[in-house]
């Protein structure tokens, strides 16, 4: 499995990705989900989900281009005028890639499954990030819900839900994320280490931070303690509920006099 | 959707679940889930998850009773002679519910979808509780990880498997439990209240509490409440991340002199 979100603040975009690969078991590898596409224009990052054959395609039609339907040139990632069209590109790719393969894949009942998270800033618009479908088919990420998530994201998704928001620090939206990701380690074990991190500050167009968590790294093992143990006092400090026996033992029971 | 969790600690078990069912957004509506099988010797509580009228079903048949395969007589839950058989009979009732109706709900596009936690106590035995599936197969539950749970089970599930433990107190684990049911409900509103309840001290044959949790009742709400003010204090007090620009900003920055 693969686990991957995105943050887009007021303040710029967070988006990360684990690296664990799996085709069963014993075949357990490290693979980069995270792709940046840098330019004097543009900073531009794509997280994959799903089938690696199927999403490493996709990431290298961007590079070497694709024909616009509508303008009847090449289109690389590198040329897109707007987020938008090259949003529109990261589906034509998708179903490129499903045009060549998805039949083959069928045969041997393999899903044509992937799923993208796309953010960024083209210089001259605003910054913007989507999730695209396997489908080719997308949705933007909206300031009333300011993240988007890919893969296996319900364990990771109720501190989200309750920690960001669109104004939320950039480095305090990174830290949950990084919250995020801990909680989904835990409870699945085909996510994980290294953790690839970009950061881009809105109207930068420049990465403000690109980051890989290596296993070991101290500042996210003592992220990890520190959410343990604070979850742990969190729970203890909630008063034990007033049913049962229990709670009426919880009265004053010496006797009177 | 659906959301039960059961907890099996040294002290006894403590079982709940949602009552929020749906057949599409316009048809919501209440119904128990966590039924309650007592007699003199034994305790017994069984929670569903899945299509309606298949655990409407199985829970009929377990009252009504089963031809038992070996010895030919018929078998009510009140009659089965250990957990252990307990459990077989749910599982052949879902069996039975199978030949009887999953030809007609295949027809129609519909998966035979069912799942159950089976907890509690027979006298002479020991307290027991069991994850059975829609084959009618089963498993027990661990004190390595001394939780089950079915439905829309992967948002609850981090805080359990950090707070969780075989010596966990018979209330602590409630509370855990009904933290778990919290974290589900934010993220999935097909989950929702009221929450049935039952806690079984082991070794008593005797439900210490049952109890319904309504809209509006003051202790949930306040665990609501205390627990998202936790979250958002937990996170605060991790450090900020030491990476990029704002961490070497963090700093002192007064000039010198």
């Amino acid at each position: 499995m693969t686990y991957c979100t995105a943050v887009l603040v007021e303040a710029g975009l967070v988006i990360i990705a684990d690296t664990r690969t799996n085709a069963g078991l014993d075949n357990i590898s490290t693979y980069r989900k995270l792709h940046l596409f840098q330019a004097d224009d543009r900073m531009l990052a794509v997280a994959t989900a799903g089938n690696l054959s199927i999403t490493q395609g996709v990431v290298s039609l961007l590079s070497e281009g694709l024909e616009n339907p509508e303008t009847g040139e090449m289109e690389t990632i590198y040329r897109s005028k707007t987020m938008f069209r090259a949003a529109q590109l990261i589906g034509r790719a998708i179903r490129r890639v499903r045009t060549v393969d998805g039949p083959a894949l069928e045969d041997v009942d393999l899903r044509f499954d992937c799923s993208f998270l796309f953010g960024g800033q083209i210089a001259g618009g605003p910054m913007r990030l989507y999730m695209i479908y396997s489908a080719g088919n997308f949705i933007e990420c909206s300031q009333e819900a300011p993240f988007l998530q890919i893969g296996e994201h319900k364990y990771g998704k109720p501190i989200l839900d309750r920690a960001i928001h669109h104004g939320s620090d950039l480095y305090d939206a990174l830290k949950i994320a990084l919250v995020s990701m801990d909680s989904t380690m835990r409870s699945n074990l085909s996510v994980g280490l290294p953790i690839d991190i970009a950061v881009v500050r809105r109207d930068t167009i420049t990465p403000e931070l690109i980051h890989r968590i290596e296993v070991g790294e101290p500042y996210f093992h003592d992220l990890r303690e520190r959410w343990s143990t604070a979850l742990r006092a969190a729970h203890m400090a909630i008063p034990t509920p007033p049913y049962g026996k229990q709670a009426a033992a919880g009265g004053p029971t010496k006797p009177a006099g």
